[in-house]
């Protein structure tokens, strides 16, 4: 049983922040003419057959005959890119990363072809760009690549063509003309990332739910859908597992603080809108909360309070693209020691544990505990720095559950528990009834 | 009841073989090791599972442990381009031919990326490059672009390297970066102009038939496999219906001299050799014969015997991209008038029915004659040039087979009679008879 951690939390998502991509092409003046411009990005889902390529092409249509300029960002068709990925492993266990990501991105090629077409056969005009025509410039991490620049230059003379320009999502190409992606669901990072660019009033993310709920309604029924939402805040409901939006993509809007307009593809409903942070936010305590079940703790036991031993520790294991959350650590025996706990992904579990395993012995640690079968819960809300007390509120909540809490660890917005995998449902459940955040 | 045609018979195919792209991106010395370099295409059956695409995989390491440089071309798995195209249809009656370009080069694009992942799962090294990334830069004709220029210094860097370099078939990019295709089946094309830009001393094109045979063997049951053959004379085979290989990518092997090895991806039996003539070719007056059933015939009656009359005729039929073959012309009247006769597609036939009105209407020609349900017979071989008597024969032949001829038109090697769509089997089974062609 690993105790309870409550000391100097470090929240790595802050660092994340910090390393966001500065140059922008920003090198050219703003063109086009005045009128508004308008991203909207379509999910897989939301073009996974000709009738709904059809629908997605009519709203763009609609929306350049309401004067916008529109640029489109288009995911592959429904489970292609999971046919793609299987179809890989049937030719290689283990394929070259440079190949995989020329594999994966004829997935939204398709799409943007087929996207055009369509709104040529409504009687649009429009043109398709794959991220190399584009020039989606990133750096050369196979899979995982990161924007470096985007030209605005093709972007503009085709928008002033009167084209609808339709951009392959996901994918880049980095200095040397080779073809990148940008991670799984980056489709959402290419659409907030061009709205920055390109200064758009709006991003508009359509998708097959109908907007962000204050806890996922699979889990709880009575989930209710937020009508707005801070940056901050989905960004860490992004982090800490609301699957609705990326975080890297929440982090481009937040930046050029573009609002992004989250909502369904199958209706006109509003759904919801992530935006700068107004007063009135922070009326309620918490906005959502958020459960992530596919989880493992580490607790590093009887690490030697020297200077950069903690750094070295997560340089190692940032060397292997693991992504470290939650790190929390308590001084004892005079501050000589310090317990070292943090959050990683169960599947990442076995690679951390080796990597512990030969600290201990090289770095003279007294041990490491690990327990693979947790679950983290996170309340969210800009509320909390004017509402005191919500983390205590949240003990009592779960302790009248019968929850057991792990481990804790807040953040001026966020307090998230780790919790046995078999208390998470309820533990959701009992904080969402707790906070009202059913009610309008 | 369309008139026999003897007179003047004008071949295109000779047109069309001088307006073949002369610029091959020479403009470096060839740097590389002195190793022999071999083009290996592999057709959309030889890549259309994970099975098949390991079996090319090991074809090229083999290559290259036996000491060659290797460039692989490979075409969309399987039945890929088809069912891009009716994913088009489905969403577009008439979709840009721009936008079908991006949708069909997303086939090749698949194959590349597998093929490179097999052959690193085999042990091979390799890279893949699509159209853009290698430079096969061609003109903006959409859906038909033809070749202007194959840049050779990413694929030397590649293969100096060691790897076994990748290339997407059928596709190129134009000057201005726009994805552009080569028209379907022109894998084969790209192969031979790599093999023609980098001085192969052989191109091989493995397919799902073991060579090139005296006649289909689909209609003709005794047909016999065809060792060695000319480039004249398989240039004569293709254009005249043979569908091994298409005419284009004969071109370039000839042009540059290089053996072409059509033969089965499945064995390692030698197929059919195509190559420079040589003195014992000759020996076979014929060596092969083809059947094309899917044309029509127009005759021109009564045209005007005016200087550039015929120019401005098949000028007018060239812009609307129609390929027109065997024009046949006979003058009457003391030469103050001309019949002429040519064939074409059956699908382009009303097209040019509309034309041919027009230009009866506008320059008082006597009228238009067309029939649909044609076929067109070819004697092919070099040996015509020294057997003489060999028209005569075929008209013989064809008489005691109770085939009726419609037109006739010769060249240096060839000897092609239209008949009745329904006398099409029985007159080439009674040619391939005559001429012994099954015999060894």
């Amino acid at each position: 049983m690993s105790p309870i951690l409550l000391f100097a939390p470090i929240r790595l998502a802050v660092w994340h922040r910090q390393s966001l991509p500065l140059a922008m092409g920003h090198e050219s003046r703003y063109h086009l003419a005045p009128m508004g411009l308008i991203v909207q990005k379509f999910g897989g889902t939301s073009v996974a057959n000709a009738q709904k390529i059809h629908r997605a092409a009519r709203r763009a249509i609609q929306a350049k005959r309401d004067g916008k300029h529109v640029v489109m960002v288009v995911s592959a068709m429904g489970r292609t890119t999971d046919k793609l990925v299987s179809l890989a492993r049937e030719v290689a266990s283990n394929p070259p990363k440079r190949e995989l990501d020329m594999l994966l991105t004829t997935g939204e090629q398709v799409s943007i072809a087929l996207m055009a077409m369509a709104i040529h056969d409504a009687g649009g005009q429009a043109i398709s760009l794959t991220g190399a025509q584009l020039g989606l410039v990133t750096d050369s991490v196979h899979t995982k690549a990161k924007i470096h620049k985007i030209e605005r230059r093709r972007l503009e003379s085709e928008l002033e063509a009167g084209n609808i320009v339709i951009v392959a999502g996901f994918q880049g190409i980095d200095a040397a003309g080779e073809i990148t992606t940008l991670g799984r669901g980056a489709s959402d990072t290419t659409a907030t990332a061009l709205a920055a660019v390109l200064e758009a009033e709006m991003c508009e993310i359509y998708t097959d739910v109908d907007g962000v709920y204050t806890a996922d309604p699979r889990v709880v029924p009575n989930a209710r859908k937020i009508d707005t939402i801070s940056y901050d805040e989905m960004l860490e409901m992004a982090s800490a597992g609301a699957g609705v939006m990326h975080g890297r993509a929440i982090e481009f809007a937040m930046r050029f603080d573009v609002p992004v307009h989250v909502r369904s593809a199958l209706t006109d409903a509003p759904g919801t809108m992530i935006m700068r942070e107004t007063e009135g936010m922070e009326a309620l305590a918490i906005r959502g909360v958020t459960l992530r079940e596919d989880l493992a703790t580490m607790v590093l036991l009887g690490v030697p309070n020297k200077t950069g031993m903690a750094g070295r520790i997560f340089e190692e294991i940032a060397k292997h693209h693991v992504i470290v959350d939650d790190i929390v650590q308590n001084m004892y025996d005079d501050g000589k020691f310090a317990n070292i706990g943090f959050v990683i992904s169960a599947e990442d579990s076995p690679i951390v544990k080796e990597l512990t395993d030969r600290l201990v012995r090289e770095q003279g640690l007294q041990g490491v505990e690990t327990q693979d079968q947790v679950s983290k819960i996170s309340a969210i809300g800009v509320g909390m720095r004017s509402h005191s007390g919500v983390a205590a509120s949240m003990f009592d909540i779960l302790g009248s559950a019968g929850v057991n809490i792990h481990s804790i660890s807040t953040s001026e917005i966020v307090i998230s528990c780790v919790v046995a995998r078999e208390d998470g449902h309820k533990a959701l459940a009992a904080i969402h009834d707790a906070f009202h955040l059913s009610d309008k």
